[in-house]
């Protein structure tokens, strides 16, 4: 899988299918704000750019590799339907996408998902099978109902499609910022990371691409320094999002060609994070998302003087939690 | 102060003070971006474009006013320094349009206001002066400190520039969203009905203007019926940037002639819309900032089938308060 720098790697997609994602969610993903924050810039030292996906449609950047995944898919086989686990964003967004593409959707969740989250994913359309996740085996209960019915899995990052997807909010961000020193990413199984990278070194040559984990799910740090995929347990944390226990081998194929570094930051740091957007910028910004604006203002990457994209991921956390974490006392 | 329907009014503002507006806060404002909901609209069966203006300096449309004005002034006489009375989002605008533009802010406040308005207003560098307001004549007190230093008093909404100034928010929406079928605005004083009103009318013919107040606050709608300026009691209400008790002669000279209705909601409705604009679009909006998309969510605006600007006019609301408030306890 290892290629020169800069060079296509077999196997791996590449700027040119960002290009193509692009073009398939023009009209259907909203352009989401380019926020800037002198407050921000004063704290820093630098120019900050935050790119808003917890404005992009169902609340989170995963709409754009779910819905660039299932376009892709050939019309039989996305009249068939399609088929994930997820307990997260990647549920929500795969039911939004589907129901806007006329593909039925199965989504298999644990029973003990939060409530709402199972509404917000049936509310979108989509069929729930829930599962206990103590008892019964995930993927034996996914083919049992994928293969009769000839449903295509969508994984939620170690996907061309959904890799590339993700990647059109790096090209988006600096289509408008222009061009960036450093961008800033966060970082759960690296499907955004990896498309932002193939974004980046295609528009913003030179452009410093930096991943951001929570520091108790530093997987990907680890991947990254030692040079191949290491796995660990479920982390504790309150990024969410970010309790993948491992990269993939697509996107981990990507960011140690293509990333300049992995940094971590902690969960009040994160909180202090939700803070700040809350009061400052009057934005809803869910823990995971924070975490590359937390690397930045917590001077975990070094952005002095330089122009800097970051990303915000999602918005979608409870207004109980949001209070509880916004109030200070996580 | 009468005129013909269109025509400019003797020593009023017009569009063309909202173009010059445009010139002086390019560059100094936030174009803030234009938010649209599939939720939303499929709740209205309306187009509905939001103008984030929650998102603007200083957490507030009052920017534009503020930086218009105090920028309009000669030399001469922002070297001297402006003052104002405000303990809300007009004293925090005052206070960074000066500080960028070089001139010395002195805002009268109670000494009861909140301590985070006071501390954020002295943030941005003014002299915050506190009066007893049960025992103090505010006016009086600003008179001794205005006249020996030749001080400028830039009201909050009854002055040209001010109105102009924030007509800059519409003339925005409609190049970004196009043509509109109808605008919905927040009232408190009127300098942003006013302003917006003015801009509708020139870039959006035939577009309805209509302002929104608290039903507990309704000095614009019962003035706008009588075709006289009402003054009422001060008004509770959790819209606490819409406790003005009259309009000014400015801008109800310019309301009575190019607004097409105003209509109330409650602080439920408010406090409603608040949890919809932080569950679904992941924005923090003040009470006072909800007032007209609480009227377009709960159908006391005509919208159907209609392309409609909705004004977000703020986002400078504490955590404890905006936890409270979407918690559904207010």
């Amino acid at each position: 899988m290892q290629g020169e720098h800069g060079a296509a790697i077999a196997g791996l997609p590449t700027y040119a299918d960002v290009a193509r994602a692009a073009e398939r969610l023009a009209g259907a993903a909203h352009r989401t704000p380019v926020l800037t924050s002198r407050t921000a810039d004063a704290m820093t030292g630098a120019k900050l750019f935050f790119k808003a996906e917890n404005l992009q449609r169902a609340g989170a950047f995963k709409f754009r590799g779910a819905y660039n995944a299932i376009s892709a898919l050939p019309e039989a086989a996305r009249t068939r339907g399609v088929i994930t686990f997820s307990s997260g964003n990647h549920a929500q967004a795969i039911a939004l996408a589907s129901r806007l593409l006329g593909a039925p959707a199965t989504i298999i969740m644990p029973e003990d998902a939060p409530a709402a989250k199972i509404a917000g994913t049936r509310g979108y359309g989509a069929e729930v099978v829930l599962y206990d996740r103590y008892g019964q085996d995930r993927e034996a209960l996914g083919r049992a109902i994928a293969e009769p019915r000839g449903l295509t899995l969508i994984p939620p990052f170690n996907h061309p499609d959904v890799i590339a997807g993700q990647g059109t909010l790096a090209q988006e961000l600096i289509e408008t910022a222009g061009p960036l020193d450093v961008l800033v990413v966060c970082l759960g199984g690296g499907g955004m990371l990896a498309g932002c990278a193939l974004a980046a070194a295609e528009l913003s040559p030179g452009c410093r691409v930096i991943g951001v984990e929570p520091e108790t799910g530093n997987d990907g740090q680890r991947s990254f320094r030692d040079g191949r995929i290491v796995t660990i347990p479920v982390p504790r944390t309150i990024a969410d999002g970010a309790q993948s226990t491992a990269l993939g081998a697509l996107t981990f194929g990507i960011i140690r060609e293509r990333v300049s570094d992995i940094v971590t930051v902690t969960d009040a740091q994160l909180a202090e994070t939700m803070r700040f957007f809350a009061s400052r910028m009057k934005i809803v910004v869910e823990p995971t998302g924070c975490l590359a604006a937390a690397a930045v203002l917590h001077g975990q990457v070094d952005v002095r003087d330089k122009r800097v994209g970051v990303v915000i991921s999602g918005g979608n956390v409870d207004l109980a939690t949001f209070a509880r974490l916004t109030a200070g006392t996580a």
